[in-house]
């Protein structure tokens, strides 16, 4: 079994390790949950310092064009497209995460009810994440068309046939860490004529992505996940080169206008990418997200995402290791795919009875001793299939291989001693 | 005519003269351009490090709960509601407004075409800013609705029949200034059968609105012009009570969720307004808006809104009557409205010929005087109704009558000596 030893070797020779001095991590935390919000890169304060001193304080309206305001969304945006497998001019910053699938889906579905009015089917998993399901069910019912979700990837296949107008999948569950085929299920979806979108809330910066290369029609992400953007950081979209210049999206604001400062009543779709703008970005979080896109493009001199991947698969192999071979019998289970290539930048822990009601005490027993995870509440009626869950993120950027070692020490302490039993951590209210 | 001396005066006994100690203006600037962006409150950015360091960095995924990351759209949304006749619990804070008004005219046409499926037209004015245009553009395009729009005001009391569904207005328009009496247009829309939505963008701030004296429907706003909340700030949506628990809105995300922590596969909207949040709100920009905020709230101990609309309108009175008394001669005219009460916080110019091609250059000869107002195009197509014009806000928080006298002496002087026909002042460009 690895030892604590062997992980400080193991830091000692990761090529990644100067990547972590990007970051102001808080002192004595560990911090598993950069899969729910990512960490403060060094340069952010300094970088909304000056957005709010100089280009907001001093030089005001101007800095639209003096600062270059205007051109930030596809500035960044081309930057994230390096990280996902685009090309420049492609991906747009914009909005939340949300709102890019409504636009996102609105454009796949009107292609597609144009070319085959009678696909009356949007397929995704019940187990996606709640915000894209709800999105979906929006424009299902609007449009008078059919939300089906399926309960396990297996069910997928059999849904690709001559009523689906759109297969809609987050890449990286958010709950098990699964990790879907994109390249696999984007050829099978358009074998079948459908279009697919993609969500890679849990894949950008986690996990190399091909849009491109898996011929992807349109996909979302997130900016305050893996690419450390801050707490609501602006979200991302990108359409196929071949649906760019034509598709259509209904939250047709002024800055995603052809000429937005001519003022013109009618509305005239701006040149691509550029017409899933909406209205004027926040420019404060804005900024803070260009300086944690940076952190991940910094390992590009590394080995980029390639590399990333390489020690998250590390990472996350020896959390599985540790944690089955440590505390297995005190009633922990894996709950994330075991195959590496199954599994994005997380691993999830389930928990045998009696124990599987305490979940939520174990976690904020953890988080007590400085191991920052979270809890995600199980399906009630399905308990056996959808079970309470303890999530842990792992961002190569910024863990460690000691870290993971220590995170795995402190659930053993937690559970040897039934820490989790004293009271303060039995008061239910999670958030994200 | 009143005197450099005379504006001294007016400053020494302004009641509101200390609210602009709230501002870091820049030196050697008077900034007439509030209506576009506001300027930098002092409180801003200690602020935002604050959540920077503090509670993202420090405290990371647990500031939703401890710093209260959750509660901000709904406890900023309660301050807005203090500056709009609007009631605690009303009015939230989210997104931009081009999408606020996709919502709230969402929600409007669904209850509308409930009630009276016959009426099949949304009416606003062609002057109206254009993304609530393009906004209801693409609404009308997806329900099979007409977007009628009128050319004048005096054209709206004919549009209010049986084939109206939604008037939507902005209050105070963005070029001219002209106000709307809402009161008196949401009563006559209503004896119509209509539902009103009223855009607050340049009257949230600049000038006292009673939205549940008016009986108004729906209303949203910006949060970066007259609300100093920062560039790109967020935006805010208010529902009448008589709607809120039961109107629905397309842009359904997991935050506008009854119980977005449960994530359950099924939406279900929240109670009230918070049906109305999306996705994740950008904290960062969000918690600058707070400031921003309470700029304008630090004016309630003094007569609150009802004062700075007093200031507002002495300041716009002060510079018509110099700038008519000083630049009539020079080829400059009024092209907002003379009566104070159908006029916002802010004044625009017009030039007659010759000098009306010129109007973008004396706004750039004027902004290297440190005057900054901005230059709006008119349209071609019909100059005599919509001409080119100079357009300055006043924002009684942090302008004073000496800064009135000297914009317009800097107009003289740029008029005079034609400062305007250097060729660096003639390159085209200009950006909101």
């Amino acid at each position: 079994m690895t030892t604590r030893q062997d992980c400080d070797v193991l830091d000692q020779e990761d090529p990644l390790r100067e990547l972590k001095q990007q970051f102001d991590l808080p002192a004595g935390t560990i911090y598993l949950d950069g899969n729910s919000l990512g960490v403060l890169p060094r340069e952010t304060l300094g970088r909304v310092q000056q957005v709010i001193q100089k280009e907001w304080g001093q030089d005001l309206i101007k800095s639209w064009n003096t600062a270059g305001w205007i051109d930030l969304p596809g500035r960044i945006g081309d930057k994230i497209a390096r990280l996902v497998g685009a090309a420049p001019g492609e991906l747009i910053v914009a909005d939340s995460t949300s709102l890019n699938l409504y636009k996102a889906l609105s454009a796949a579905l009107r292609i597609s009810l144009e070319q085959a009015p009678e696909r009356k089917v949007i397929v995704s998993e019940r187990s996606n994440f709640p915000t894209d399901l709800y999105i979906a069910e929006s424009l299902a019912q609007q449009l008078g068309l059919r939300l089906h979700l399926v309960d396990n990837v297996a069910d997928i296949a059999a849904t690709l046939n001559t009523d689906l107008a759109v297969l809609m999948l987050t890449e990286v569950n958010y709950r098990t860490g699964y990790k879907h085929d994109m390249k696999a299920l984007t050829a099978a979806a358009h074998a079948a004529g459908a279009l697919v979108i993609w969500d890679l809330a849990h894949s950008a910066g986690a996990v190399p992505v091909d849009l491109n290369g898996a011929k992807a029609d349109f996909a979302v992400g997130c900016g305050y996940k893996y690419l450390n953007g801050g707490p609501g950081a602006p979200a991302f979209v990108w359409v196929h080169a071949k649906h760019a210049q034509r598709c259509w999206q209904p939250l047709s604001g002024w800055l995603g206008h052809a000429a937005p400062f001519q003022f013109t009543p009618d509305y005239q779709a701006a040149a691509g990418i550029k017409r899933f703008i909406c209205g004027t970005p926040a420019l404060l979080s804005l900024a803070a997200l260009e300086c944690g896109v940076d952190t991940v493009l910094a390992a590009e001199s590394l080995g980029g995402m390639q590399a990333l991947r390489k020690k998250s698969i590390a990472l996350t192999e020896l959390f599985i290791e540790l944690a089955e071979s440590r505390c297995a019998a005190l009633g922990i289970r894996l709950a994330s795919p075991r195959d590496e290539n199954q599994r994005g930048s997380q691993v999830c822990l389930s928990l045998d009875a009696p124990l599987h009601e305490a979940g939520y005490a174990v976690m904020q027993a953890l988080i007590a001793r400085g191991v920052i995870g979270d809890f995600r509440a199980g399906d009630p009626a399905r308990l056996d299939e959808v079970p309470h869950i303890l999530r842990f993120g792992f961002t190569p950027l910024y863990i460690g291989f000691a870290d993971v070692y220590d995170a795995v020490e402190h659930l053993v302490q937690v559970l040897k001693n039934e820490e989790w039993k004293r009271p303060e951590f039995n008061t239910q209210g999670a958030v994200t």
